[in-house]
């Protein structure tokens, strides 16, 4: 039995660095880039146990979940950590980040998410990238959820550690990521005698065996099948263009807020400001006593494709996210995602205000508003 | 840029004829399997044009659209044609076809769709065959939605030509078909001076280039990702095992039959006697006044993956086919198409009834309908 | 079990149609084009017995053994035909064209193979195409070997049915393939009773249900992956660029025939002039005595890949081709055939002559000539 | 453009549970068993950092490259290592491992690579096993280069964490690995402080948050294409047989060593005794004078695709490895690597020796003894 994933012809060195040029296309970045053979949980973990030491300082600006992993990381490595708190419905400001690192002038190292699918904000990272550069910290951004749905430009901003995966807006295997480095990552990390080496988790591996090498041979076997979904993604996103990619991510944040308002439901955005709404996914509150896990479960069961999750954590029964990335950011989903939305906030209201099965949402509405947000 | 659908190694004949074995297994059939490299239609009108003539006689048996498509490939032949048409809400029964032969003994050719998944109907291929055997004429079935979906024996009925295809209840591709022949059909195949010969629709040239060839060369080169498709598919089928695939078949037809009436939005079973209900689609009256097309629409508007389809043709406007064949096969599957024609109906009716949005259909009866019938 | 040849989303008519449009532009034609769903033979066979009649005549240029297929067809259909025999080693001319239609006037139809795989000849389709013109008959072209290898210019050179595969040069699936039709055309198979309607051989079909009715519906089912890997193919040449992949298979081709010619073990281009040599395929007479089916039984048992072929028919003994398309359309591909090839003339002539195994084929002085060859 | 690696469902927990308990099957194994998400070094690493600490002691059998690297990994975590060093030409016996134990009661760590490509070893493991358990010390297993190709028996030979990857015998991908793990070994890794915990190289996060979870939520995102790949060459490897699948790798080891010795141009098996060679490849010795990496260039020139690699390191002279694993461990491709080697030999002999190239070697001879080993 022949198989299109067990009889394709080895994955050569030459087809590697071809791939990893791409990725540099698409960060329009100068620096190094590693594509890492995990998920961008790897080279994330590699970025702060190479980048964070005992003597060092970080500022970790939590925007949500993944935030506190990185103040984990940190803290393993013996870093001090300076946690900056921001509140989930909106994104931190460049003068908050200027105000932490005024406080603490020993930081060296600050840890950002761009955007958060799991709250749906987006953080103002040129802005940001001004500040920290100005204070001379070395600056790793989380930009998973934001590649491929928002401009992302780690040179223009100053960004030494930019790590990606291309499971969001790319459209892409979540089985490899990576990571533009900076010079002065690589001499940070090269001079931490606790970074690591000789590892699954190491950067400098890469740097000295791959990149050094002259990109002869990788330190150790590729997977094979992600590095070719990879570079098919980054394919399209060229034929289709980074630019248009971006756009019709940003046309389904907008139609996805503008549709649920017209609904007439009682869903609310949680994120308060527009500018501060990510382009890879809305979030929205539900009503008061309204069960945001239960409208979701309606929603799924009557379209199990819809791309709808309740709330994570504490949120998990007040706010809905509607995903609209990659193959989901099309109007026709968005038009979908909102169908699926209504009818179940219809459902569930109704049991709750004890009138049996409310009236539909309005649908109509939002589909005109989808309509005009679109452009 | 490695791709999986460019970079497999070639097809060889080997490997070719061994999918035609497992063809052969699967239809549990001792006759020769010629794999055809084009969508069943091609098979079908292979066979016809090479076992009809002038001169020759046919019983084309019409319980849907395909019957009228075998009919106009008979009289292009030259054949005099008997159409036994059949009302589609009901399958053919032996003694009908009995009665046929029997008022045109000079008939040597029977033509026969065993599942209509356009009607929902299945006819007694085994009882049929019995007849049409004792009255000595050549017999082709269309087995295209019932392979899969419901018992398949050809060898053991009595069927001389038995055409396939994998894109329904076997879940594989449409690209390929097969067609099963016995030694009796090659002979009235090769006796025939107008059969197709050195042509993509001849059957004979498959027999006398690559089964009489000892299958070292094929005629022509083979479509190889959908021939590696029906080998996994007939692999996936293996280890569930058949009767399995079968019986996950029935218990949705059976389902969906129940489930839909305990909705109670009034949508009724197309098919009257459940006997003759397809285990590979259900067809569905709209009550009166309510347009399917309509209710498909807005069904399909909620949940765009929903396999729900319009009735064709004169029966548009007041039948809804919902497919519950390969991947659409399971519980979930089921109670997702309900749901989802549920709301449209009690939408669609309660703008006909000028009411607005009508009460919801009853999904938690359905669902309790859905769990009995699965068994 | 997933598996990526059956759970893709399915086929839409809408992508359908992109893919037909990618092909149309890379025939650069403003003609329609049918993507029909089977081998290339599928087209061919459509397009004949589409196109001739009985009353009709065809001139049927027969540089190899296609030509011999197509004037089966010819005659099948009634047509009276006009063989134009070219003796193998060299291309047909314009003027042996023109002549052949001056003595016959009634001639209509003209049906000609642009480049042979199987003899390594290429014919000039451009000038041949202006006699053609002039007189007024149909022209079909099967350009399944060149289409990709050298240039293509359906609509310049006024073919009327241009045949294409992606087999062979574009490195794509076998099991789909288009052809390009005129208005000429279609108004000719119109106009012929006997032209297939409602077949798998019908281009009519695809006019009427798939072109005029906007390319809503396909006439029936396509091959999905067939489909997609056509469409791989085609990205894969646009992003290449076509001048630059006819390019390579232009300096194959010319390198293939230096390096023979240097390797110094008496291999001879079967072609005469190398302005009818193939980019496709290189063909090279073995040296006296010496049987070509050993040297490529001997090349193959040490080289299992390498694209070699003994000559069919009439000249297996005495002709070896060297395939050089697709992914053998590379420097180093034709270097290993070289390779292949030098060492298994070396042992066959050696065994012929007594001498033992020979001396080794000059691979260094055929390296220096690919070199030089390749520019 | 649909692509089948970007076009796929989801990867679902319950199937990657599926693919978990194919695994364990093949292993024959109780132990719990974890896929992780990248090439086998990263259980590897994860297995000795989770198991090393200071204060332990660790035997390292050292009889490749890996040993090696397990060396350095274990003194990174603070352990005391005892290297046994054995000669790359043999393996090792439960003797010297259980003097080597004997010498140092403090050891509670035992390391082994079960086969070694890179010389063509492979170990006792069962009699390994049963010394290192009356000593009472963890064992680990590297069974990469063994699984597939030899019987591998972890629980009835007590080895406490056995790690595969699919990428060798098993004919599947290097992007993801597994590892059984025995209770005793999750009860030593959970008492160890310093091992990775909320890391990608943690074995301990895959215990608490997927197998205690009820298999419900994986840690982190998969590699759902690799996963897939990985599910495909069990499917593969179940319908075989691993029987066969393993008969058939010691039947092209054994093939391999008899049709070297019978080319008679010098090669020497590298492994001294038959009992010791792998089945996963063949290491021989060069004639004196005669570079094996010319030899390798040579026969590469002529065939790329033979699987033959030059011995690294210090044996890079004069060592050649010939794989026969996966879809080389057939008599074809066993003939074809032997053809290649005996022509690119006598070469370089010749053109060492001055009377330029050597007679052929007994390619004749190397086949009836291939058939006579093939049994």
């Amino acid at each position: 039995m022949t198989h299109p994933l067990l009889d394709l012809p080895p994955l050569t060195a030459a087809h590697f660095a071809a791939v990893e040029g791409r990725v540099a296309a698409l960060l329009d970045t100068e620096q190094d880039v590693v594509i890492m053979q995990g998920e961008a949980l790897l080279p994330l973990e590699g970025c702060i146990r190479g980048g964070a030491r005992p003597g060092s300082t970080a500022l970790n600006v939590v925007t949500g979940p993944y935030g506190q992993t990185f103040g984990n990381w940190l803290r393993d490595c013996g870093a001090a950590v300076v946690d900056l708190d921001v509140p989930f419905h909106a994104a931190v400001s460049a003068e908050q980040v200027e105000r932490a690192l005024a406080a603490h002038p020993e930081i060296d190292f600050v840890s950002l998410v761009h955007a958060e699918a799991a709250t749906g904000n987006t953080n103002p990272v040129a802005e940001i990238g001004e500040v920290v550069r100005a204070h001379g910290a070395l600056f790793m951004l989380d930009a998973v959820a934001s590649v491929g749905a928002e401009p992302l430009l780690p040179d223009a901003w100053g960004v030494d550690l930019c790590v990606i995966g291309a499971q969001k807006a790319m459209g892409g295997p979540a089985g490899v990521s990576a990571v533009s480095v900076s010079g002065r990552a690589w001499e940070r990390i090269a001079a931490n005698p606790a970074a690591p080496r000789r590892s699954y988790l190491s950067l400098l591996d890469w740097k000295e065996r791959w990149i050094d090498g002259g990109r002869k041979a990788l330190p150790h076997a590729p997977a094979q099948l992600e590095m070719l979904a990879l570079e098919a993604c980054l394919a399209r996103i060229e034929a289709e263009g980074l630019e248009a990619v971006t756009a019709r991510h940003a046309s389904a944040a907008a139609a996805t807020r503008a549709g649920a308002a017209a609904l007439g439901c009682g869903l609310e955005p949680y994120v308060h400001d527009a500018r501060d709404a990510a382009p890879v996914a809305t979030t929205l509150r539900t009503p008061a006593g309204v069960d945001a896990c239960e409208v979701v479960a309606h929603a799924l069961a009557a379209d199990p494709s819809a791309p709808l999750i309740a709330g994570g954590g504490a949120l998990a029964k007040e706010m809905i996210r509607v995903n609209h990335y990659g193959a989901d950011a099309t109007r026709e989903a968005v038009e979908s995602s909102l169908a699926a939305l209504g009818a179940a906030v219809g459902t569930v209201s109704g049991r709750v205000s004890g009138a049996g099965s409310a009236g539909a949402a309005d649908m109509e509405a939002a589909r005109r508003a989808v309509a005009k947000a679109w452009g």
